[in-house]
């Protein structure tokens, strides 16, 4: 690669890596992915990875600022970055962003994560979505919008003027799992199978009284009456969850433009079920986070920090 | 024993089963217990079991009429009596009882479950439970009442005038131990530890916004926080889940007397939700079972069934 590296962004979560390489203006030149996420990292093995991995790109970019984010700057990652409390925008993140030198006198950034203290005092956290989010922003103009990012711990985040102003976490993925994979509602479902009209009808009757709880049961009683099969019960289940999910997140914020960042079947789901509530939203591919590492680079610039 | 038997009734479940000897007006004279529910029986072995069991009572009451309900009347069991769609009385539980003959020339009858059709035509089920509330409907008198069963599959019932008119069923007690077994949440617990405060935050915190997705990640998130220690995570966890349940099984419900059956802690945490909610509730022993087989030994014997 000949063009010049205006800065690095790293995302590096519990399972996997993703480096980008910005070059003018933040563009992406270029992207590596790894498997080597925090957990699979020995002891104090983060430097020798990170060299492994972009050595070459540090040696190519030598002034250009390093950022990384996600669970790395957790307590089982390289550096922890305390959580920042809500609202903040990314002068406030890169304020609270901590540095990591390295044995070849380079310092690189490790981003904070997020945390929000709700209804009763009860904390939410997040980490490495905030960077996600903050990429999301130009894409989402500077009104109110809702940003979200579904998944084993799907998070809604309320964004307005360029500031995370408050957020939720929605345990929806990994439940869905628990409970296709270790309850009797799994028996009833082929895994791996789908079926869209069901989901929907599962968004459909998240709507309805009985609460969710309730309407689990549904799953049981509808095969039972053989109202539903094996192919279609899990897409229903997964309904009644995505649309348990939104009506909590959207109970408050009946308005505000959505942006939705993933990729795949998770995310057509979602933006079906978005559809099904009278909600249009716009999709945001992963990599948006390389722009939320090139806001960070930018303001770590102006700061004189890098 | 050299009391007269009127009448026998057997609670045969998934995993269990209780038979009781009534006497006079009646009074439970003996009671016998077995671990050999329907799941443990192979092929059509109900019958050897059933005389092993209660041989002794069927040779010394040859007059008494037996009543059996649960599981065993479902597909898996020993004779399928369909579900009877609610509202239903004992006059209907009656008529829609099916008769098995042994080979001794007795007849024995066995229970239908109910059913129930929800908003949206969703069907809801229960078997074996109908006969502990028809026992219950006398304690509560005959005003209108709610009589919840909770467990596993909890089951609320809305009764009045002696009829079931309605019910619904939470799968709290399973979606407790599939999150406590096999999700992130059950890292952050010791198994069978409990704190009663903990599970009052619980319920606490389901009156509050976010819905039942959201709050259940404040599990692992107030855990992180040092908010919540091992020991009494499980219990808030319970406090949300059995929250929830109330919450949607009260919300049309508001000012009716509530009959609780069951036993044990589990109905003591019911009792404590119950009263953190500002309601008071009665609760009956699962035994008051026998109570609801004499009413359906009863009828059959007024419409001249035995």
């Amino acid at each position: 690669m000949s063009e010049m590296i205006r800065a690095i962004g790293c995302d590096w979560g519990t399972s996997s890596l993703r480096i980008y390489r910005l070059g003018d203006d933040g563009v992406v030149v270029d992207r590596r992915e790894a498997s080597c996420g925090i957990m699979a990292i020995e002891g104090d093995g983060f430097e020798a990875v990170f060299e492994e991995i972009i050595g070459d790109w540090l040696d190519a970019g030598l002034n250009a600022p390093v950022v990384l984010s996600g669970m790395i700057g957790s307590r089982q990652g390289w550096r922890e970055a305390p959580y920042l409390e809500c609202p903040a925008d990314v002068g406030e993140l890169v304020a609270a962003m901590l540095p990591v030198d390295l044995s070849r006198g380079r310092r690189v950034w490790v981003a904070p994560g997020l945390s929000h203290l709700g209804e009763g005092g009860v904390p939410d956290v997040m980490r490495g979505e905030e960077v996600q989010i903050l990429g999301a922003l130009e894409s989402l103009g500077d009104t109110a919008a809702l940003v979200c990012l579904p998944g084993t711990h799907s998070k809604w985040a309320r964004v307005e003027s360029g500031r995370v102003i408050e957020f939720s976490t929605y345990i929806t993925g990994e439940i869905f799992e628990a409970l296709r994979d270790h309850t009797i509602l799994g028996r009833m479902m082929t895994a791996d199978s789908w079926d869209d009209g069901a989901f929907l009808d599962g968004v459909d009757r998240s709507r309805m009284m009985g609460g969710l709880l309730n309407h689990l049961f549904g799953v049981r009683a509808r095969g039972l009456f053989g109202e539903l099969d094996q192919r279609s019960a899990g897409a229903y289940m997964s309904g009644l969850l995505v649309g348990h999910e939104l009506a909590s997140a959207l109970s408050e914020n009946s308005t505000a433009e959505i942006g939705l960042i993933g990729s795949g079947r998770l995310v057509e789901h979602y933006r079906a079920a978005l559809f099904r509530a009278g909600r249009t939203c716009k999709v945001l591919a992963p990599d948006i986070v390389a722009a939320g590492h090139w806001r960070l680079a930018q303001e770590l610039t102006q700061r004189g920090y890098c």
